[in-house]
């Protein structure tokens, strides 16, 4: 299944739109390069729709939002809704301010999404309505473990009928799941969450994927989320002695240019659980 | 020619402005650090023409354009012009959207530009006044090559005419031409399309070149493009098994950095074409 | 003394909150995971306060600031003052715009902050209410050596009781000083002038330093200089010969990763002058 995915995309090269936070654009720019994609950022109102009928697919990401690039996020969702092209949304910090949560949710409710991709805290913040998390990273009471995992796969499925999309929870574990299908991928490294910015790759990664996919989006959000994962297992197996995050950061978008369908299909750690 | 402009760069150590999109901003600040020159960044209205005036040159690149940055390209625009200071302009993705085309075309309307590089599908859509590109890539059906290089030096010297600047567009083959004399390089790496930047650490760069080089500018623009693509060469040359294309990304600027004026000189591989 | 100060920061984790300039905010951003805080990036109006009261420390960078931003500043500083927590000010380009000089002073008049810092020409730029400088590089004639060594602390020293607030000014000798007490620091490489971003990297982990030794502000902010000067030694001294400022880029963020406290106390290089 995933060498399949993998070579789609590899295939098509779509081209896909990214509204994101200045924060890791240019490394979710790299990261689409390195699996194949092409990268398009635009965000002004007035040319954001425009550029969304170009592409393959939208990403829009709410890391640094503001009130020039919500009229963009509404616009460019809008658009992607009404041409039948896949759009995900990765609500980066949903709970931990009102603006941000508020958008998040109001995008839900404009916007058919493909796919919604958190941490834990922020996808259940947009469950709930509301909440609260620790800046943008996921609070450790809520973390998917072995033991709430078929709890957790629950909740994803719950709130994947809600939505209407798929839900990906990532963490030490990842779930991803529609409303009759929940996948828990193993794959990882305790190093990601020490760089800026893995989530937002994974985001911007998985919607070319979703582009390159049309017909079968929860098997190529699971390849996505096991790429990913596999590559940050094999960027953090060959950091050296006085390597760290900065150097782990160029290794994993690396591994995402070096991977094949082969190796992918191999490494990939992934079971469905209902 | 090229180790006297490159000499003259890392004599005079200019300072350059530039007005550039957020996702390559930090490859920009640090390529122009490497080649010898200093990077500020500053794109609110009301203070890019006084920081233009401080400057050697004006980079204005309209990638993640948006309504807040647009009056500052004008305004720091027309004070270079007013200063006879050496503006450059890229015109990012110029064909993808309504708004990037009109805006690169009001530019060349109100602005003295010295140097405009982009690719191809970019230029032509500018020399069109109009037109469509697949977002900031460019058209294969349009690309320089061995066949059509006669063809396109001529189309970028007459565009150099009525655009009153020295053209550059951007491919396997770079062409560089003002009304009079047409150049080929053909210096470069496949490698250079796998990041983002390229292009916009280019333009940059030449901003840097056209500031230590007043009085030459279209040699100083040859200069720049074949140190980049030479630079891409050599990053190339050092990547090993595992790096991919950020690795590569940071070799570039790396070569930039050692690089030396011997080296390009004996490096460069351009012709004049007419 | 630094010892400790570093091993409060591994211990509590703190999230910081920065307002700062989209050239280095990547950077920034991995500077905080690798020192171990974390990181947050909010600039618009509508959630800055509320992100800043979430946060540890609050970092305001000048760097790209615009109409948008600025607002932000403000709410987000008055609110880390009205909430008691630390803020510290990095005025990039003061004097190079009289939109960066005037928000510089403004923001000196409304926030209590508990540390500024920047290099000597923006550091006196703010002194004197008004002043030149060289776009966002320290004017040579203006520098710190061992001539004018005790003249600079006492300017620091001044303005630091003036200002109340901590003042650190960074170059070739860094000086940090309190109203009371001033320190050199002659850790350091020349290559950090050669990347984007060294200034910016060391305000967002000093903001993080103060978040985690909150009774000892100005111990805390010459751990961190020390820390990042000698961080930038060690990865000076890794650099191959192809390597340049790119990979010293990723090398420093990565010494700061791997630092441990015995190293930072046994490389520290710093006297108390008076």
């Amino acid at each position: 299944m995933l060498k399949e995915m993998f070579e789609n995309l590899r295939a098509s090269a779509p081209l896909v739109h990214n509204i994101t936070n200045y924060v890791t654009v240019n490394d979710c720019a790299n990261i689409l390069l390195a699996c194949g994609a092409s990268p398009i950022m635009a965000d002004d109102e007035r040319e954001a729709a425009e550029i969304t009928e170009l592409c393959g697919a939208l990403n829009i990401n709410i890391g640094t939002l503001n009130s020039r690039t919500i009229p963009a996020m509404f616009a460019a969702g809008e658009r992607a809704a009404a041409c039948g092209k896949p759009a995900l949304l990765d609500p980066v910090g949903a709970g931990a301010s009102k603006l941000r949560t508020d958008t998040a949710i109001a995008l839900l409710g404009k916007v058919k999404f493909t796919v919604i991709r958190g941490n834990i805290s922020e996808i259940r913040t947009l469950a709930r309505g509301c909440g609260t998390t620790k800046g943008v990273d996921a609070d450790a009471a809520e973390r998917v473990s072995e033991d709430n995992l078929a709890e957790s796969a629950k909740f994803a499925m719950e709130f994947a009928r809600s939505a209407n999309a798929i839900i990906v929870m990532t963490g030490a574990i990842d779930i991803a799941a529609d409303e009759e299908r929940a996948f828990a991928i193993r794959n990882g490294a305790p190093m990601m969450s020490r760089i800026t910015g893995a989530g937002c790759m994974l985001s911007a990664m998985t919607a070319a994927y979703l582009a390159a996919n049309r017909d079968n989006p929860l098997e190529a959000t699971v390849t996505s989320v096991c790429a990913m994962g596999l590559c940050g297992e094999r960027a953090a197996a060959r950091l050296g002695t006085n390597d760290g995050n900065s150097t782990f950061r160029n290794y994993l978008i690396d591994e995402i240019y070096n991977l094949d369908g082969e190796t992918l299909e191999r490494g990939a750690r992934y079971e469905i659980l209902r």
